[in-house]
């Protein structure tokens, strides 16, 4: 007995291999995108108070208190909104939803790894954009976005601000992605699941406001509340696809975790009114530096981030593995964010841990860097 | 811009949809099958220790802890066990990676409604085999289902004790059932959600006991511990597929919410060491009774489950959304688990609810079935 070829989808993803790794090998873990502290006493009062008072069955499109509260954060009616068991699922229903056999999406390369399976899983075709990667860091080439668009092309799919390059798109680039969907008929599916994590001087632009008609935009309590085992998600799009994405979506998990999405609700008004979010990017913005400055001062090449919390670099001549065994640094290794032929020697840095946890990777790939050298 | 046509599995269903009309009429909801009282305190209590130290990510087969307590319940090691965001994940992606296009699975009729898209969506058939119903109550027809079975079978999907019949199966009957499938090397996927469930003198009988090297059973810690909102599920089956299983799940969701997780684990040894479902049987029993005999008295014919907390009984000439209204009780429609050519008259009851409510829904169905009459 086999099981059915499209579970080639199945394999085993990095990330948690790495988690796995790391602590097994007691490394420090700079590679799987969760904090290395607790998500704010805020948020786990609220969940607590909601324990034993919204213990059944959510509405498959989301309890009505978080849909109102995702609603007045971005702007529209709560019938805009459909709640899921986080980004994952929002990404995977809203391929299945857009997409199928015969039918093409437009990734940017290096690219989030979930959108390839998603897009096999729903039949369809992933054409890869790839950023160009100069002295100055990732670069989206709006020429090459717009030969990737054919006959078949049903949507693009981008994530800003941007994982693993921690890119964040001027609204000039965004303007011309708008516009070339209008003009070929194209939904944007725009992963915007770092939102609040940017260090430009003002919020990222979002693609939503260019093209409200078309536009779905994926977004995280995990990233936003620093708790990504919470699985709180949420999709805001168009009132009209809205009611047709959450029958989708209660197929696969039903409803979100009701007690999280109760404790979530409050807690993004909390994070609002008190500056929760500045709070947090002054916090990565400093580990960011320190990270950077790090890497910089053992003499390799960093590209800064504008948003997240990555950080892409250079350590020519290494191997994930053997980095891991030798400095004890877990990273993820940039292979993993390419389909084919990946540039050598990258390396995405998560700095969503302490600063003691990043002081001490960069001593000890001080030491392994330089003993090679 | 149009969507997929596969979003045509999206129809609204019609459990949360008469919860919602339920709510708004203020009438007594015997519909959705979620308790109306909260879950145990040794489960409320176990998810409060585990927020703030079990909030990020788990791994997508789920908490080494959770899938360890899992593996003791079911006898078998814990790299037989995958942890789902509820049974509905369990189904949706056993469906994924058993059936494609071209292939059959044979469902029993009536059935548990999400079978059915969860086959549309993997593109394969459904083969129903509908359920003798006699005077007796429903009975599975071993040679119909031998008869559904053709060159591309490749799974049959039993669910015992069965939604919305009531029905265990008798060891003789699944016994057939896994020569059967050992015969056509099929899988077989075993819906166990309501395991606890049951009001026979022993314990239903499980397929995964008659044909291990085949079977994956289904559960839900949501119907178990009577928090349908918590999302975790799982899938126990045969070792060397759980990996693919796990990297399926990936997709879907990535992992279930890790403090739910956490405190489940915990949950259920508590749950067995310190007889809890003993406990929810009896009073389960209780209702189950309470409910039966009224209808009886009422003159209406019920047929007495041996396990869930679901009761069919008939209301000849009635419809649901004129007994909601009329009567303020709101039940599931016969319809709602068939394909075609439902019986008529046949409603479904959920006894988990109060016995205030199930006296109330009684007294107001005896005004309306007599004021009809
Ligand atoms: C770009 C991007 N999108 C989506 C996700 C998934 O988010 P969630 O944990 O809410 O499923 C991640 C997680 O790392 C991500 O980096
Ligand atoms: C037979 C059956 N299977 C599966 C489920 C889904 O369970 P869960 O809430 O864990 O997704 C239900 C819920 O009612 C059910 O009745």
């Amino acid at each position: 007995m086999r099981l059915h070829p499209r579970t080639q989808a199945a394999k085993e993803s990095i990330f948690p291999k790495m988690s796995a790794l790391a602590a097994r090998l007691g490394a420090v873990n700079l590679g799987q995108g969760f904090p290395s502290t607790p998500p704010p006493a805020f948020l786990l009062e609220a969940v607590g108070r909601a324990l034993g008072r919204y213990d059944q069955y959510a509405p498959p499109a989301g309890l009505p208190l978080l849909r109102e509260a995702l609603a007045e954060e971005f702007g529209v009616e709560p019938e805009g909104v459909v709640v899921t068991s986080g980004a994952t699922e929002a990404l995977y229903v809203l391929l299945q939803s857009l997409v199928g056999p015969g039918d093409e999406v437009v990734v940017l390369e290096p690219f989030f790894d979930v959108y390839l399976p998603d897009a096999f899983l729903a039949g369809a075709e992933a054409r890869l954009v790839r950023l160009d990667l100069g002295e100055e860091g990732f670069r989206l080439d709006l020429k090459a976005l717009e030969g990737a668009v054919t006959e078949r092309t049903r949507a693009l799919l981008l994530n800003a601000p941007m994982n693993p390059t921690g890119l964040v798109f001027h609204e000039e680039e965004l303007k011309a992605v708008a516009e070339l969907a209008r003009r070929k008929g194209l939904f944007l599916i725009s992963d915007e699941v770092y939102d609040e994590l940017y260090y430009t001087p003002s919020p990222p632009p979002r693609l939503k406001d260019l093209a409200p008609e078309r536009t779905f935009t994926v977004g995280s309590a995990g990233k936003r509340l620093e708790a990504t085992g919470y699985r709180v998600g949420w999709i805001v799009g168009p009132k009209e696809y809205m009611g047709t994405l959450a029958g989708m979506r209660q197929w696969t998990s039903f409803s979100a975790p009701s007690p999280l999405q109760a404790g979530v609700a409050e807690a993004l008004r909390v994070a609002r009114r008190e500056g929760f979010y500045e709070a947090l990017r002054e916090g990565y913005r400093r580990r960011r530096d320190l990270l950077y400055e790090g890497l910089k001062a053992l003499g390799l090449k960093a590209f800064l981030p504008q948003g997240t919390y990555f950080l892409m670099a250079e350590l020519p001549g290494w191997e994930a593995f053997r980095l891991l065994e030798r400095a004890r640094v877990a990273l993820i290794p940039g292979e993993a964010f390419y389909r084919e032929d990946p540039p050598q020697g990258l390396f995405r840095f998560a700095f969503c841990k302490k600063e003691e946890e990043l002081e001490l990777a960069l001593e000890r790939l001080g030491a392994v860097v330089n003993s090679q050298a």
